[in-house]
């Protein structure tokens, strides 16, 4: 059996540059229903991951989430007011000040090499990028219950194993 | 327009029990793709959340997590081996020993007082439960994502709000 490399597990992802809407980010996760999007530098870069949570936290006034019994005093009208705290800003200000930058794999390393760097980081993706001349060129992500697939398919533990 | 409840935005979600078989559970994240399954303890109460990273931990070998770069050098006979690891164990023993409980929601909380919970734990998703005499009753969760549809929702913001 040949041995899987990053490239063949790497799906396409959402992402957004740190200098896009940050309304437009928030829309593009709600509609599609996506846990985080992958934010890239100027350069094209992959710079972070900007989960919907944090997206959740900008958009809920501070002295809510410090006391969250306020949420329940907060009328409607003030609800509807929310998504105000998006406007103008960008999404690279609204990315956690702790927002580590997403671990990336090379598109050439094997499986098992991609399976220690996410249980290391504890990610529920890792970036795939090909490092050139003129810069980092993202080719997509891959998840970890997608590489879970991998792993335990090789063994033939899948009911659904394609060709089996 | 009236009051959103937690209860009106909770889906159902993919849970397993702590006695739960590991390997059972493994195909379940890797086939439906999910990013992480909801633990319920004995009594059916939430009791943690497996992310697919942690189980892929789980599967690797500690001293490739150790040093990422043996990865590369462990030939592919033992990568087949690598879901023996999940053989014989529980749910419960795949669990990081930090593991948090998941937030826990009450169907009649407000969508912004389940806001301020998920950004104050920065949690992807949070659990429906509804507390009785009996025990606590699992109605299903609220992702972050969809949350924050609902958000932007409320305020005509989604080019694809229904009936609009």
């Amino acid at each position: 059996m040949p041995t899987v490399r990053a490239r063949d597990l790497t799906v396409e992802y959402e992402s957004v540059c740190v200098d896009s809407d940050a309304l437009d980010a928030a829309r593009l996760m709600a509609e599609h229903k996506l846990p985080g999007l992958l934010v890239l530098d100027e350069r094209g870069e992959p710079k972070a991951i900007l989960p919907a949570s944090q997206m959740i936290k900008v958009l809920v006034p501070a002295y809510v989430i410090e006391d969250p019994t306020l949420a329940a005093v907060v009328d409607e009208q003030h609800a509807d007011r929310l998504c105000q705290a998006l406007a103008g800003r960008r999404v690279g200000d609204c990315l956690s000040k702790t927002a580590a930058p997403p671990p990336i794999v090379d598109p050439d390393d094997t499986a098992l090499e991609v399976a220690a760097l996410m249980a290391q980081v504890r990610s529920p993706l890792v970036a795939v990028a090909e490092k050139a001349k003129d810069g980092t060129h993202l080719l997509g992500v891959i998840t970890a219950s997608h590489l879970l697939h991998e792993l335990l398919g090789k063994t033939g533990t899948l009911s659904s194993t394609p060709g089996a």
